[in-house]
């Protein structure tokens, strides 16, 4: 059976989050986040598609280095405004079934008890329909919204991830034993108290008693996401995550993160199938060429350059410079910030960087064209570059996701490549990795939890630096 | 016109919340607290009853000294397992177009910055119809969850409070102004930056810089609830309370603990009309007299002592003493944990003790009968106690509730005493104070970050040690 693709809508609660200046676009729906039925219409959508799931991502600070403040990002709605992802799930699960939901946090700045008890809530209120994708935050702004003069330093927050992270699982997997919950009426006992056990964590970071306050939900675990780059990321997904989202300029580059992945899990003694990878991808589709050729240079023409340049924090304002100017040049000049310009090619033109920005250039998992040209492109980005499924990015919402559902999923399902239906009652995990796997897999590093002899046991903390 | 009674459902998300034993009644739904559609038909069955709102509180920590454990709380599902308040509102607002929602959090744990995000993002979801019960929490076990060694002193928790919600009114009320955001497609300008600023707060407490992530909501400030006893609660109250718990062993201690919140507002230059006050009360009512007394005894007969006594974290336990053993008997003994039991007559014996934790006696805000004596009870609340409503203790869920719309509720409205139907469109600080009062009022100490200048002047902190 030929692989099938696995499909997240990526969102985040804010107007724009990736595709920065379409908000102003007359069919866009952006501007209706901070409502509910925004988030209800969007996910009854996705579940009428089939899709796995919608994917929030989120920061907790604004972005403020271009031009030396937050002025852009608040003119282009570039991630500011925007509120709490976790908030718009409860929302969503009450009018699907089946959608699968996976929202961001960070483990630098809130406690792990409080984050626990959440991710138990929302996997009991959508009965193991959640993910989670671990990230540590990196805008100064953020740090500073926290009590930190400035970031926590890179390495470093991996170090206290991975601390946080065995809070979680031992909070998730190790509190509560599966037949603690007995609900007897007539004994009128609800628990049993011999089957739940404080943690007692005491680690560098962090000293959690417990117990967890939640009972054993559907997944427990939420499916672990996470992003990965830095070698420091790479360990850690290595330990702890079951979905990476990779990308790479080319196949090759793609393959061999996943290889260089894959060979991390086998590192920590783990099943390297127990991982699967995603990429951000971009699909315009049309019925015909024309149709496509339309939405490009409608969506083209409503692009911010400057959004994009506020979003990559981007030192040098390179609007300033003419757009023939060479980086090479700017650099030589020493213009402010221009160490950040040794990202690009030296003989790049000005204009030839800013182009970038217009969303459609340079990138492995874009595609624009009538249905079969898609399915071709997905085709070969499931079986030469090895992944298992993409974060949908949006251009206009709904129009994207429901181009994706009316064009785009049918060809699909011609060729075997997606789902017919979904599978009644399962989880998220299941989803991913097959029926009857709505737990972590026992070689992953949180189940060793499960042993309350190893629960009691100090960390193996990894290290970074 | 005689004043109108206001009535919360008071709930918590977990499955015995205050009357304790009753959840093996075969008619209670409280084991379903984990079920979305638990809280859904909740809802909707309140805002049928055109109830102003349901109260969730809450804890984050177990109560384990009652028997030097936690497991009278887990055999008894004694507020654990419990999940977390917040993320059960956005699906309850899904569901329904007017009904308020209340909820506890703690402000000694958690960063400020991420909670005023969240509460915004309520406030947004649900149109302003959101409340927030400020606690500073109380539980050893709370404490030890969030790495404290033990509970932070009491008058200490009220000085961070204090500094948190400073924090917060910088956020919510100073951050953005009215007319920041435009969304302005033609010029491409969503929010105007000039109307946003940081608010670069730096306490002894708390270091934040902003600016708040979220736009304007109805609100900007939820409603604000505390439940107040120790004269640090009550100097809290005075500058920050908008609706205070209160209550009183009989109508003289009632009046007078509302006329001394009212005094500290005036000492606040607060009007003291911007306060009201709500109890805690048990109604059980019947179409005869015949079902009142099959409903008290069915009750009865469930409710559990020990579950009652672990919730009071009790440090004597009274089930191993004889029932006609006088509490003076016990204090002179100087029996383990006896000092706790100064709380009670030296000349009452462990019966009568225990028999408080029946629920039905020696209160002021209980009331079983007919419907024409519950809302005689209810009417002398409100003109002789000058309460202006109520939190509904349940019983049975959905019971109780439903007991209440169908025979209270209609008596109440013969007599003028309850609102007839919703108005349209109101937040629930419109529902309390008035139309055209969804914000905080002037005079409230949070509405003066609203002038930028005062924004960045410092803090005047309480103090209460």
């Amino acid at each position: 059976m030929p692989k099938q693709l696995h499909v997240n809508l990526f969102e985040m609660n804010c107007v724009s989050h990736i595709v920065h200046g379409l908000w102003v676009h007359p069919e866009n729906n952006r501007h209706r986040f901070n409502d509910l039925d925004y988030w209800t219409e969007l996910a009854q959508l996705l579940e009428y598609g089939t899709f796995d799931g919608v994917f929030l991502a989120d920061v907790i600070g604004t972005y403020d280095s271009f031009r030396d403040g937050p002025q852009t990002a608040l003119r282009e709605a570039m991630q500011i405004p925007s509120n709490d992802p976790l908030l718009v799930i409860p929302a969503m699960a009450a009018v699907t079934q089946n959608l699968g939901f996976g929202a961001t946090f960070s483990t630098t700045y809130e406690p792990p008890f409080a984050f626990a008890r959440r991710m138990s809530t929302l996997d009991h209120l959508t009965k193991g329909r959640v993910g989670w994708n671990i990230v540590t935050s990196y805008l100064p702004n953020a740090a500073r919204n926290f009590g930190h003069a400035t970031e926590v330093v890179h390495d470093h927050r991996y170090e206290i991830a991975d601390e946080y992270l065995d809070v979680l699982y031992k909070l998730w997997e190790g509190s509560w034993d599966d037949d603690a919950v007995i609900q007897d009426r007539e004994q009128r006992v609800y628990t049993d108290p011999t089957k739940v056990r404080y943690i007692d964590h005491v680690g560098e970071h962090f000293k959690v008693a417990g117990p967890h306050l939640c009972q054993p939900s559907r997944q427990r675990t939420p499916v672990l996401f996470q992003a990965t780059g830095s070698p420091a990321g790479i360990g850690f997904a290595g330990r702890h995550a079951e979905v990476v989202f990779t990308g790479g300029i080319d196949t090759a580059a793609v393959r061999a993160n996943i290889e260089a992945m894959r060979n991390k899990a086998i590192a920590h003694e783990r099943d390297p199938a127990g991982l699967k990878f995603i990429v951000m991808a971009g699909v315009i589709v049309g019925r015909t060429d024309e149709e496509v050729s339309r939405k490009l240079d409608s969506y083209r023409t409503l692009m911010s350059v400057e959004a994009s340049l506020a979003h990559q924090q981007s030192a040098v304002d390179l609007t300033r410079y003419p757009g023939d100017a060479l980086i090479s040049d700017l650099i030589a000049l020493k213009v402010k910030g221009w160490e950040s310009l040794q990202r690009y090619k030296p003989e790049w033109k000005v204009s030839t960087v800013l182009a970038q920005f217009s969303g459609f250039n340079r990138e492995r998992f874009f595609v624009a064209g009538t249905p079969t040209v898609v399915a071709d492109q997905i085709e070969k980005w499931l079986d030469e570059d090895g992944i298992d499924g993409i974060n949908l990015r949006q251009y206009l919402s709904f129009e994207t996701a429901r181009d994706f559902i009316e064009l785009v999923i049918p060809e699909l399902r011609r060729r075997g490549r997606f789902r017919e239906r979904y599978n009644d009652g399962e989880t998220l995990r299941e989803r991913l990795f097959g029926a009857g796997q709505a737990r972590l897999p026992g070689d992953h590093f949180g189940a060793r939890y499960r042993d309350a002899a190893v629960l009691q046991q100090p960390a193996r903390p990894l290290r970074f630096s």
